[in-house]
């Protein structure tokens, strides 16, 4: 995953010490601290830092002044409760610090979410290493036909080499060229003495979009779920919900309790609009219904009966 | 300061509490970790959790697997710099939670600060305390005739009494007036059975904005930083000041280097516009210049003049 | 609506004058522009300024270089489709600026929402007008008994004209407070001759939170659609749920096709939860469930049976 | 600039339209609206819609009913003294979108600016052009060694010729690459029917930073001014500052009075810390300072040299 044994040491070392606090400490969160979580090839998520747990939660939403003498078991029927009706705000009471190292068009998808504080590695100060992603071949796939976005079906053998093979040369010349650009050594002196190497800041633009890149990223509960809710849904790009997915089970390590109300209502959560919940209601009350006198258009039709896994019906309508 | 025994209890019960923990502690804030600092006649601040430290700055910048070998010196130095040459997103990756407890009018212009997560007791769930806030003599002054806003002179002891009663009077009206609307006494039954109480929701209008609430408000160091410029300031309102001017000590204790560059840089630094430049720039050639050879207004020049410790020139100019 | 004649004219004034322009107009929203749309007893909202139409977020969507040439017709059609599948960003593209007068516990409520613009009448530079809100009477009622929150039955009218005599008077009382330790006349000079006035911004302090205040107010589509979400809500408390309600009329006029999806999908929509779908899925393939088997708690199960219209099976089960 | 035919034939079918509307009107803004300003080889900035003017500014600051009858001059004084006390919440009531075409390595620069609304090309949905950034030669230059980022001396005829041609070779390659995985013609039937094209959002990844993105961008006023203040700066990247210098002719047509305050106060201001203050006030006062006693580190010292340009004393003293 791209740690070389001087990064692992660093991060073995910080994971030894161990010092006493007076704050709200995660169990879950303590255990799992600094590690480093592979992505794909060479990326990972490892939680830096965090701030408050379930009872934190809690504790914002009543204003206290302690810990309070509430059982864990009426901290998750609360916590349930706020996220189940939308109060949003005790859950930005908690704080999450990650660092991540991710490829560059992943990250470019990643940072449209703003509610986050975000420092990334500087191409303007510091040159970036030859790691580039390369997809498996059971995730190169064709475009989909269904939704004009995402993936369908995966590529033949034959198909899947030839993009392998190309994405590979091209990587690979593209950071031929973006050192040759530089002329530096690791020392910082130049390869070929009778010429001056490019700015950083230049340089860089010669490398594709799928070398990899790192930030620290921090939010709160409330904005990552978000993040995560949009990001580990099955619509999100593979390569990026492979790290929703990672951050999913930090936030079970952190929070248990918001993590089993976030699965249920968020994640699992289904929206269904006025017209949709009242073709609910009369097919609960026995009652046929059809496309035309749904007031929905046939795509609204279809997503309900994908949504009430009435698949015939579907067929019959659109 | 409004807390009574069973609050300063749970205050004493958690700061007992010490566990440990691998993340980044601050020594300066584990001390006065949850200890209510008190402000006005009722008020507080107290900080109820914080992430990261002077290091974790330097950390972020650097996007750094540990802690890294750096001297504290080297680190106070980059934190120097980088706040000097407002490289802001590394103070983001610090984060502190504040117990608050303020006068009503004091948390409206607090809550103009955006970037921070707020949760407030909820006068529409629970009955506020009878605690309002009444201003020592000395800061009982007149409307300032220079900048049309903030106080000028202070009142006379015979004006400054009659305020003082006016408020008080009002105030106990204006909760027994509340008091009477809610008829429930501290179970939830009513005083007065012959008659329904009055929603909360409704009831609390009648407060006037003296009055105390509190809520749990948290931000990041770079946004409490900007907080802290505009309201540990000179022209900030008084009650409004002496919370920012505590904060400003607890940021002290949890990041000192940062503090100490802040309140070079930003406190006490000084921004002159172009023209104001080229003015400094002539006298400290040794030339002669006045307002009108200046291209500044007469308002523009005297508040330089002010800058520059320079006041013969202003009464010369405006 | 606490519009005197003088403000009506210069509103008169400004809806009188018109001039080409090349940007996309709203002929709904040009209708209302500037009119005061009055609400409670002296509040009104007006749109003061907008950007954009139904066809901007489109445009923003598509990234195009001119208006299109799509049919009215498909651009709702996408319009419905950008809002069901939440893709938030084509309506943060639309802008809409609003003056506001309401009181000040209304106010307080609506800035939690902070991701807009805001600027408020300054009670440090001006004085406040004697202008405060009296509920009507049909809508002072008892505190709800359901769900802690809120109101239940109205009161009797015994009890409501103790509400409204108290009310009235304390806010009276409290006005005649302020003006008393003002002492300023409408001209600026002292009304008693013979003692300081107290600086404005120490006296509001003895005003109530039925105090009517003002504000421009300006935030995107997206965000403005969050807000009244929450707050047209049947939970809202109605002093702001009235400003909601009329403000979703001005959407009505500016943008019909993203009101229209809005009204069917969020509006109107319902949040069902995993375990929920569950339960639906079983009742329309014919089977039967209670509320045990279905591993929800009591509360969420009759919260389920009142979206479903069910009732009969909430008494059974809760 | 990369513009086709039927793209500058949507423009001027929209910049020939003129409907009349009551909204504020700003004459220069209109004069420019929808045309492209070309920036580097294909890039471009064009305003697509704005809100309000210098006026709007000083009517959000008043909460006023109307226009107002202020004279030009006592609002351009407003404007000024609100930009000089840093009172930002009026130039938040003016908004402007964008659209525009940039490299991604300057995209990826841009967007770290959160307060903005973002709608970018979708490489998921569609195919990106085969237009990729090649600097001039004049621009090509090498690492600076002075502040360790940015550019110092432009490279020789000999060295810049041969980034050149491996900028130009390897961006060619890039897109043959790219468009060989996708193996779609312009009609989106396949070039070679005997092999499946790859999905859109995994071919994308062999595209390198210099190719050209486009999105609508819309900002208020004074997070517009913000992020001109950084990247209109000497220290920015040449390739995002030609885009910012363009904006901020858009500015001046746009709000002259507010653009005239941000040139003197903002782009041409300067700040100077409290130890560098302390130093000027003794020069001014005709003392010597050098850098030891001034409390200051050698590089603070040689930056406030700069600025007061009294680069004698830089030497003697770093």
């Amino acid at each position: 995953m791209g740690l070389n044994s001087e990064q692992l040491a660093e991060i073995e070392e910080q994971r030894a010490q161990s010092v006493p606090t007076r704050r709200a400490v995660s169990p879950g969160m303590e255990e799992i601290l600094y590690e480093a979580i592979p992505i794909l090839d060479h990326g990972f998520v490892r939680v830096v830092d965090y701030m408050g747990d379930d009872a934190a939660i809690v504790q914002a939403a009543r204003v206290s002044y302690g810990r309070g003498t509430k059982t864990l078991n009426s901290d998750a029927g609360l916590v349930n409760y706020l996220l189940r009706h939308r109060h949003t705000t005790p859950f930005e009471m908690c704080e999450v610090k990650y660092h991540i190292k991710l490829p560059i068009f992943v990250a470019r998808q990643w940072i449209r979410h703003r509610t986050a504080n975000v420092n990334e590695y500087s191409a303007r100060y510091s040159i970036l290493d030859n790691e580039f992603y390369m997809p498996a071949k059971e995730h190169l796939a064709a475009q989909s036909t269904v939704n004009h976005q995402g993936r369908g079906d995966v590529l033949s053998g034959k198909d899947s080499d030839r993009v392998m093979d190309l994405l590979r040369e091209d990587s690979e010349r593209a950071y031929a060229g973006y050192a040759d650009m530089l002329n530096e050594d690791a020392d910082g002196n130049p390869v070929d003495d009778s010429r001056q190497g490019l700015a950083r800041e230049l340089a860089r633009m010669n490398l594709s979009l799928n070398f990899y890149t790192q930030w620290y990223w921090k939010t709160d509960l409330h904005n990552l779920l978000h993040f995560l809710s949009l990001r580990a849904d099955s619509h999100a790009q593979y390569e990026i919900r492979v790290y929703a997915e990672a951050m999913l089970e930090t936030v079970k390590k952190w929070v248990p309790a918001t993590y089993g109300a976030f699965m249920d209502y968020r994640v699992g959560g289904t929206n269904i609009s006025k017209k949709g919940m009242g073709v609910v209601k009369r097919l609960l009350a026995g009652e046929q219904v059809d496309q035309k006198e749904s007031g929905m258009s046939a795509r609204e039709w279809r997503e309900l009966m994908e949504t009430l896994e009435r698949p015939e019906h579907q067929k019959n309508e659109s």
